[in-house]
């Protein structure tokens, strides 16, 4: 069983994010943050990703593209504002799908007994939009992201 | 007088803020963006403002120094995700005395009778970063910096 734990507190700007991994943080920062990695996790476990740019340092910018089983593509984009491994690293994020509508990410990574505690502040630029990305189905996607990122971390370590 | 408004919410993760200039919207956007014209108007009064960069683009950065009368300086730095010319820029901002904290951005250009009118939404990482904002003496800030704007845009039109 995961620990995932999503907040969303009604009438917020924001979605908090935690959650715990079996390795240590150089490990989870390296997954998380070079393409090679990226895409072994990132996005829906039927789903493909393409990753087009992942260059996470202060004033580098990502890409990534996510194809579905139907042939669907969906861009996802941002620009990196800040990257110190293993700590932390904080981007802005948008769907290409909804052009216009950002909103900025900030990942922290702790270590606690040989674990790596994952925080995510995301804080969009309405109330609306925040409400727009939970009914979008988020937090079925984050658990199946992550949990093929457990996979994949067990075999890095 | 201004008719400046700044919407501070208890509670909420942003600051709104709009104002009207009278200036066509190529302006106004021209004097928000390129570096000769930024150094006249951004910052405090008394202080002088040296753009360091201002890549306004997506996947641009920039940064500010604010050098007070006393020698003290003050820089401020941020990345580019979005820049519609004469419409619309979205980037992150942080002051280099707090690091780490981040905030984004959205300022947004609408013409009106022959007016423009600017609308800016900054949301911060947490409810206290914005509470630290409003503290620090933004708004005396603001005010001086969009009057200082006001006497740039007369000599550009």
């Amino acid at each position: 069983m995961s620990d995932l734990t999503v907040i969303v507190e009604p009438g917020r700007h924001d979605i908090v994010v935690t959650r715990s991994f079996d390795a240590p943080r150089d490990v989870v920062y390296k997954a998380m943050t070079e393409p090679e990695y990226l895409a072994r996790w990132w996005g829906l476990k039927e789903s493909e990703t393409v990753i087009d740019r992942a260059d996470v340092r202060p004033g580098g910018s990502w890409r990534f593209v996510e194809r579905m089983p139907d042939g669907q593509e969906h861009g996802f984009h941002g620009v990196v504002h800040d990257a110190v491994a293993p700590e932390r690293f904080v981007w802005t994020f948008e769907y290409e799908g909804m052009p216009g509508h950002v909103c900025l990410e900030t990942t922290t990574l702790e270590e606690r007994d040989g674990r790596t505690l994952y925080t995510s502040v995301t804080v969009f630029q309405t109330v609306e939009d925040r409400e727009g990305m939970v009914q979008s189905g988020m937090e079925y996607g984050l658990r199946q992201s992550m949990e093929a990122l457990d996979e994949l971390l067990a075999t890095m370590a």
